[in-house]
């Protein structure tokens, strides 16, 4: 383990800007004691996790600094879409480098307008202000055209980073899924040119199994969470899936399966952070990136507790899991393009699936309510909405629809409004 | 020419809200007594539009009116990437539906959140109110997948209306211009299901030439804006691109080559609205629908003349023509491909060329300054707009952003802001 005194001379070598990059350290880890670590009856084998979390930018960069050292490269990447399978396969680290924190904000209002969405522009400033050490030590950006913020963004950022452009389709026909398989072909060889290595059917079959290992200890822990009482929190079965982004996979899939296997005795009995009788939340809707936390705390400290993200920090980065039988390089990317392409983002036109989800999940997960969560300026997502709205209402499903920021100005009305929304579930 | 009576008769027949629509006629020919009626110096020629505008709900919809009940179909669009080439020879009308007008907003915010930009939602509310005559008359509406709010907003009008939507590629490799050509194919194939007309080369032809003749004619008139001083005001030049949208487009061709006659005249005189010391200015950004004329006039009313619109209602509506000179259909539809994935909208990424074009289009038309225009919440105009700032500052051209509504609330200060600039380039 790297002592501080390497981790702040690795800051320097990657290029951060340690002055403005104390800034973030002095307001870090305050947001993790306050919401995170205050929480009664978490499961002990969260322990790991929440080291992971407190030293974010240490720990992990870290090891992406040493793999760099040994000649390896690093893929930051910025969307659920981009299959790290091929990466992966190539001897590279991928990394997830979407901005959750305030903090970066204002660095992003620099080149963003600020009716831009929060996570852009957070993940703009990480990197202008050269306050990320993910951000640093990327080789290269891997960016999508998915919403139009992003999209935008990405031209913007590319003049400052080396950065490769996915081009997401936007409606599901057959001839779609070609298209996308076209485009990971495409990221195959801008990374065999950066890494120096082929992509080698072998090489890549053990990569989808290894991420769909990851998938798979992601579902394992969220079917914990469709037991009552729920054996871990929201916020911490977030945070696991904000890490996941981050970390070794094989790692990651290893300590998450020995947290289930702690989730599971206490399912047996029926131990858990929340009463039984606590009012069941699905959350749906924009990511919520690392440090993000801010609906599931009002939520859980309004006396109902979330068990299930329909989010690409949720079950749209694990749910689907990449077919492993196929033995040549087309049929795996082939597998690949279908594996992610079932992913129900809004950016795809129509998204009825995404509904449909939703309200399988709602019965899975014993729900109470559906709490649609939109970052301001998200059009996609707040335009589906109204969509979504109707589905859930011919369903039955009680539905609230909040947008908002980074900020914590409007925390207390956003209290109100749920605190409003949970009495309407108990009664 | 139908009768006020008839045409009243045919706002019931086709379903219009009339007490709704009596709230739109008491507005509208006030906003164009005020804003175009006003000005001095105007050509002789422009009367054919003004009465066009000014009767713009009975005159062109009671042509479409009759055209249906001799059995003709009529589609509706929402971009300047449907080809209308291949409706019109399908025996069939397009016409444009883009709102332009404050009027409709309220309506469209019922179902589309605030946030998004004034233009989908005064489409959205004129269709949803019963209150456009266009959205009533056509059989189908062609949406596309460009940027995030009408993407989203086409779903939500699904529902209303028998809606096909057409994917636009994201960027532009070669393939891409493959990909739109099939889209074009699927478009033929949706339009020939519903007129009962099978498409053929020669009538293909026929109107590929018809709205080349269009586009040559709208092109003849922005050349005439190159003058010194110029022969014609941006609003009135304006005014005539918006009606391209909606006219008969052999009889928009005709009257808009005897308005360029008289253009042409007058530049040799030298006359026209303004003298020739005034400012002239190239205004760029999001698309003007009818009877959005807010810019132009603080603009015209504060000493500066537009002398160009690098927009969906200026140059990218008419500066490429689609070759003529191909024979068979599988090469028409892809010279129309060819055509249309020219246009430099800021829904592709990277889009250089746009800024490329502004910047060779400020020097051919003399430009003192240009004026970004950006709809509110429109995310990938206002995006693009720090890249294009930059560029233009390369070039030492002047360069004000301006992001504003429908609403008349920003007037004075935007005035405020106009001006400033306009003081600028005189100094």
């Amino acid at each position: 383990m790297a002592t501080y005194q390497e981790i702040r001379q690795m800051w320097s070598d990657i290029g951060m800007d340690l002055d403005k990059h104390d800034g973030f350290l002095n307001t870090f880890p305050g947001i993790y004691n306050r919401i995170i670590q205050p929480q009664e009856g978490r499961p002990e084998k969260i322990d790991y996790f929440s080291k992971v979390v407190t030293s974010v930018h240490g720990r992990r960069p870290y090891e992406l600094y040493e793999h760099k050292q040994k000649g390896g490269k690093v893929f930051g990447t910025y969307c659920v879409y981009v299959p790290d399978e091929v990466l992966l396969a190539l001897g590279a680290v991928s990394t997830g480098l979407c901005g959750g924190d305030q903090f970066w904000v204002p660095g992003g209002e620099k080149y963003l307008p600020a009716n831009t969405c929060p996570l852009i522009k957070s993940s703009m400033g990480s990197r202008m202000d050269r306050t990320s050490p993910f951000c640093q030590v990327a080789d290269m950006f891997i960016g999508e055209a998915t919403c139009d913020g992003k999209k935008k963004a990405w031209e913007i950022l590319a003049q400052d980073v080396p950065m490769h452009i996915m081009e997401v389709p936007q409606m599901k026909r057959a001839k779609d899924i070609q298209r996308f398989a076209e485009e990971i072909w495409q990221l195959v060889e801008i990374a065999q040119e950066l890494t120096g290595n082929q992509l080698r059917p072998d090489t890549l079959a053990e990569s989808i199994k290894t991420i769909n290992n990851k998938r798979r200890a992601l579902k394992r822990l969220n079917r914990t969470r469709q037991a009552s009482p729920v054996p871990i929190s929201g916020k911490d079965a977030l945070m696991v899936i904000q890490i996941a982004f981050y970390d070794d996979p094989i790692r990651f899939a290893e300590m998450t399966n020995i947290l289930c296997d702690e989730l599971d005795e206490r399912i047996i009995k029926q131990e858990g952070p929340f009463p039984a009788e606590a009012p069941r939340i699905l959350v749906t809707g924009t990511p919520m990136a690392l440090p993000n936390w801010k609906l599931h705390h009002l939520i859980e400290t309004s006396g109902a507790v979330v068990v299930c993200e329909e989010s690409c920090t949720g079950t749209r980065y694990f749910e689907e899991l990449a077919d492993e039988n196929r033995t040549d390089l087309t049929g795996q990317i082939l597998a690949l393009a279908e594996r992610y392409m079932k992913t129900n983002c809004a950016c795809f036109t129509p998204n009825q699936a995404r509904a449909d989800d939703i309200i399988r999940y709602a019965k899975e997960y014993k729900a109470d309510g559906v709490i649609d969560y939109t970052l301001q300026f998200c059009g996609l997502y707040s335009t589906e909405s109204y969509l979504l709205r109707e589905s859930l209402k011919n369903e039955g499903i009680p539905f609230l629809h909040l947008e908002t920021d980074y900020s914590e100005q409007d925390s207390e009305q956003l209290r109100t409004r749920i605190e409003a929304f949970i009495e309407i579930l108990v009664n």
